[in-house]
Formats: C-alpha cells, sequence, structure tokens
C-alpha cells in the first residue's frame, strides 16, 4: 500500500479524465442552473444587525457581486453525486481483479446515506453482488431505496464499532470487497468529474474567455471536495469548502487552522450528510492550499435559510447537506469580503455544487413546520 | 362586443403562434423533463384494495404504459404559467391603445395568486402602473411578491363582490384598465403558447415521427386548459383537463355532465389555484368535444401522493395544483384504462404540465407535518 501522501501525487486533472471516460455512459450530465434572484439576493449586503455578535460587528457589511452556477446533482442518479464514485470505483475495481471475481466475491459499505444507495445501483447495473450494512435505525426510504436496486441490506448498531464488526462478519463469510465511501482513490476521482462537467457547461453557457472565478462545495468526508480540487489544481478556478458548524461537524475547517486533521466528530447537524470527519487521502489534498483555499462553516439556520431560498425561489428539492455553500455565498461575511475585494466591480463566478436531493417531505415538514 | 361562442371562433393555432412571437422576449422556455422513476410507478397497475369503493372495485387494474413530459411552467417567470398570459395582454392592450394611454391609465386586477404577480411583472417590465386588487387574508410572502415588482397592491374583503367593489373604486379614480385572470381572448392566447413550446420540445427530444398522444393539464379557470386546447384543435394529440374533486372542485367535470357550465364553486381544496369556476370563453372550448376529450377529478389525498413524488423522485418543488393531471395518470382508473386500450402495447406519450411552483416550506409543512 502508498502512503495517503504518495497517493495523493496520482490525484492528477488527468485522472479525473480518465474516470469520466469510465462512467460516462452510466451517470447523468446534471444542469448547471443560473438563478438571477439568487445572484441578486447574495449581491446584496447583509444588514448591519446581521453582523451582531461576529467578528465584522460595527464595520460596513461587504458588498460582492456574484453570479452563481449551480451544479445540480440532487439530479443525478440516485438523487446525489455519490453515483459518480460509486461507478468509478466499483469499474476500476472489475479492471483490476476482473468480472469473474468481483462478481464472485461482491463487494460491500457501510453506510446510511446516499453512497449506500450509489454502490447499490452501481453494483446491480454491473450485475455485481453487494452488501450494504445500514444502522437499524435507518429511515425507512432510505432502507427502501437501497433494497430497490437488489442490495443485500444487513443491519447493524449505529456507532461506527458495531457497523465495522458487521461488515468484518460479512466479508469473513463473502470475502467481498470493500468500497469505501470517501477515503479512496477512485471514488475521488469518480467525485472530481462533478468539476471536469460544471467547467465545460460553464464555458458553454457564458460563451465568452472568462474561467470560472470560484467554486464551492460541501465537505463531509471529503470525497468530493478533494476531487474537485484535484480537477482545478492546473486551473485558475479557486476552490473552496464548506462545511455546518453545529457540534463541531466543521473538523476540516477546525483541523486547518490547527494544523492537524481532525479525527473524531459527533454532530446532529442538520446537514446529516456531512457528519463524518474527512478522509485521510482526502485530507492530503484538502489541507495544500495551492489546491483549497479555504473552508468556511455555516450555522444551522444558515443552512435552511438557504435552503428556504433554493426550494422557494429556485424551485428544486435539495437535501441540507447541499446548500452549506451557497449559505457561505450568503451569509459568511469573511467570504463575501474577499470576493468584494478580489472580484471588485467585476464580481466573481461562483459554481455551488448541490450535492444531493434525497429528503422527504417528512423531513421538510420537521425542519420548517 | 363579440359573444364568447363567436370569440371562440377566432381561438385558433394561428392566434397562439402569433401570441408566441409576441412574448417569446419576455418569458422563459420552461424545460420539458421526464422522469424513468415516475413512468415506471404510472406504468404499474394500481393495487385491487385502492379500487375499493369505486367504480372499478374488483375489477382487474389498468395496466397502461405511460411516457411522460412534464412541461415545467413552475420554472416560468413568477413561477407560473401565468406570466404567459399577462404579457400577451398588456403587449395586446398596448398594441390596440397606443403606450401612451395605457401608461397613463395604467391596469388593474383581482387576484391572490400567481396572476397577480405575473400582471405585477408584465407592467413594471413594459413601465405600465398596475394596481392588484388581493384579499387582505392573501399570504406576506405573495403580498411582498406582487409588491416586489413595483405594483400598488390593494387590499379587499375575500368574497368576489367585496373584491369588485374596490376595483371599481380604483377604476373610477384612475381610469385603470382591467386585465381579467382568464376569462379573456388575450389571455387563453397567451396560456396557449405553453403548449406550442412543448410540443416543439417532445418533438426536439423524442426525434422521431411519434407524435404525442395526449396532453392533460390543471383547469381552475379555464385559461390555460383552454389556450393548450386551441393548440391542438388541428392536431392529432389529445387534450385532457385535470380538477380537484373536493367540495364541488370539479365544476368543469360536473358541468360537463349536465351540459351546462357551473358558475358557483366555493371550495377550500389544497389546490388552491383551481378554486375558481370555469370562464364563459373558456367554458366554450372546453366543453367542445373535438378540442377537449375529457375532464377527470382527483382527491385531496391523490394531489398529496402526486405532489409527494415529484418533490421526493423529481426533486422540483411544485404547489398543489400543479399535479392534479399527473394525480389523474396515477389514480384514475377509468383515464389509466383508456391509456391501456388505446395505446396497448406501445403506450402513450403523455405531456403533463405542471402549472406551477409557488408554495413555501410552511405551506409543504403544513401538508405533509
Amino acid at each position: 500500500m502508498t502512503s495517503p501522501a504518495e497517493q495523493a501525487q496520482s490525484l492528477t486533472p488527468t485522472a479525473i479524465e480518465a474516470a469520466y471516460g469510465l462512467i460516462q455512459p452510466y451517470v447523468h450530465r446534471t444542469p448547471l442552473l443560473t438563478c438571477k434572484t439568487l445572484d441578486s439576493i447574495a449581491s446584496t449586503p447583509q444588514s448591519p444587525e446581521s453582523l451582531v455578535g461576529t467578528p465584522f460587528e460595527g464595520q460596513t457589511p461587504a458588498s460582492p457581486k456574484f453570479r452563481l452556477f449551480f451544479k445540480c446533482e440532487n439530479l443525478q442518479r440516485i438523487g446525489a453525486f455519490k453515483a459518480r464514485g460509486a461507478f468509478h470505483a466499483l469499474l476500476r475495481l472489475i479492471e483490476a481483479r476482473g468480472e469473474k471475481e468481483v462478481r464472485q466475491r461482491g463487494v460491500i459499505t457501510h453506510s446510511s446515506g446516499n453512497h449506500a444507495q450509489a454502490l447499490a445501483l452501481a453494483a446491480s447495473t454491473l450485475n455485481i453482488p453487494a452488501h450494504i450494512v445500514m444502522p437499524s435505525i435507518s429511515t425507512s426510504s432510505k432502507i427502501a431505496g437501497t433494497r430497490s436496486y437488489g442490495a443485500n441490506v444487513v443491519f447493524s448498531g449505529s456507532t461506527s464499532v458495531e457497523r465495522e464488526a458487521v461488515v468484518a462478519e460479512i466479508q469473513a463469510k463473502t470475502n467481498a470487497i470493500l468500497i469505501p465511501p470517501y477515503d479512496d482513490f477512485n471514488i475521488i476521482c469518480g467525485q472530481g468529474t462533478t468539476a471536469l462537467e460544471l467547467n465545460a457547461q460553464y464555458t458553454e453557457q457564458v460563451r465568452s474567455e472568462r474561467t470560472l472565478d470560484a467554486v464551492i462545495t460541501p465537505i463531509g468526508g471529503g470525497g468530493l471536495n478533494s476531487g474537485v480540487a484535484t480537477f482545478f489544481s492546473d486551473k485558475s478556478t479557486r476552490v473552496f469548502g464548506a462545511e455546518p458548524a453545529h457540534e463541531g461537524a466543521d473538523d476540516c475547517r477546525r483541523g486547518l487552522q490547527a494544523g492537524e486533521r481532525v479525527t473524531r466528530v459527533s454532530t446532529l447537524t442538520i446537514a446529516d450528510g456531512l457528519r463524518t470527519p474527512v478522509g485521510l487521502l482526502n485530507w492530503e489534498v484538502i489541507s495544500n492550499k495551492r489546491k483549497v483555499e479555504g473552508v468556511f462553516a455555516v450555522t444551522e439556520e444558515q443552512i435552511k435559510a438557504a435552503m428556504r431560498l433554493v426550494l422557494e425561489r429556485m424551485k428544486v428539492v435539495v437535501e441540507p447537506s447541499a446548500v452549506v455553500g451557497l449559505a457561505v455565498c450568503l451569509f459568511d461575511e469573511e467570504f463575501r469580503r474577499r470576493v468584494e475585494e478580489e472580484g471588485g466591480e467585476k464580481g466573481w463566478d461562483v459554481a455551488v455544487v448541490f450535492s444531493g436531493g434525497n429528503t422527504t417531505v417528512e423531513a421538510i415538514a420537521k425542519l420548517f413546520g
């Protein structure tokens, strides 16, 4: 096994392009949408009152100019970008081990969320048996969703120790191969195809020599953000990350401040896709200042406010985790100052990745009822 | 004044094409989306239990094949198809009376819903003063939305008598010209452009000689349905209408059965855009069997079930009124039998018009919380 630092060296734009060639037949080219109403809201200074209690209290609110481009991975297959990584990791596994061996052994993962459904879909599409270990407290819609792709759902307790024990047990029986959710070279390359696609769509849409000024994505385990940062690592587009701040879910931001990866997180943020700490290989990319320029964190109320705007104004359904990047653009005064200072009169063209849309009307009711 | 029957004679596909030429610079070409999951759900027979208590109880559930094409007027400007009619009526008014007269007198309407915002937008775009009479009990988001386009919002009581009194009062003072919400030749032609657009998009997308088998739209006042039926009146595509059944909101269906237009409706259906009776000129079109082949009605629970599917599976936000056509495809056994019988093995390509998406997270919470 090569070390994460060595593996990170191979994370190049070329690797993302190769991944794209492989997964293209299996994933949607999701739309890159714009919304004048959101541009105008984001380009309006916050009220002085909203800065009370922040380091910017008493200062003139920033007046940045945003043109936002929303990469709608909520409209991706299984409702999240995770389909990209799962297809890529499985296709590479088949390439490396041969179809026969992979089909005989099967694959396994533990996830209560979008990675479970993504791997189940990829496995059923490629005719590979899949075992998905889910906490028995998972919502019934997620269990049903995963089962609907024909995966063998196995229940476990909800701590990582309990989950890993069940995985080990099934592996002992079946010899199934683990496909991890984010801390994996091929998963990262798969998620990075989001960047390749949105960059091409941006160029098609703006029809000029302009390049994207920045991209911002959510950070949970960091698969999406490190993949996107890999793709842009030889381009002028800046890459940023966004996290929820609630109960220490901003492990990546805190890790960057401390100069050391935070390895444990225990949070019940409403952005339930972002409750995990950043993975090792992901950290190698994200902690590289030349690849990711900054990570920002937002409050639960800011996530809800951004989610409301997307549902009510853009009319697209997003899950709370999907909008942390937009919430940074709308509410993080440090980020907004930077856009004002560096973007000036012209402002910034910012791509915001909506990572997923897997929520239910009951969950929306619980958030806003 | 010509009679509705005479006016109806001039409602031709050519009139819709002319309307489109006029409004095209002002409205969005909204997407025509497909969704394999919804196709598959619609193409699955209902359970025998779900037919208990209906005329189809004890019979084998129909097994129709649907390929659905969703015309997303929820993504139209102001979030509903109403922008089409409002721009068209106002542009025609300016054509007929001259910009100077219309600007001096202004325009007026009474509406608590999407027509209010649509006329406010059209008027502000064309620099015409607009007075919008809204019931004082309107939700604050709708009042704010209408005001945000610079319209003069005037409050009234909520009965039609009270609203019309306020309109008369303002007209006496300002000589403002009334732009009605649906019972109007130019409004109908404007809404009919929805059909022209979706038909062109369908042809682009299927890339074959196939033609659309059917279109289904909601019916409130009937502006959208009569406009769509006008456009398809010289084509093979069948046009259907959909209404809520709750508390007699299915006035159009009942009127067709009785052979006479129902002129009064008092319902609090959750499909709040469809609480009005069908207009006179609209009735001339809709009651013509060669133009509209049938009108179906769905229950509140069926509307909610359809809305849930659209939000959770398609990830687009729709208001309850928008999904009555989809609810007919999913749940109306009579309609489903017809698709099975006439569509056979091949099935039907059906365009479903999502009329609007103006709802709030609180309203979603109230429906599903």
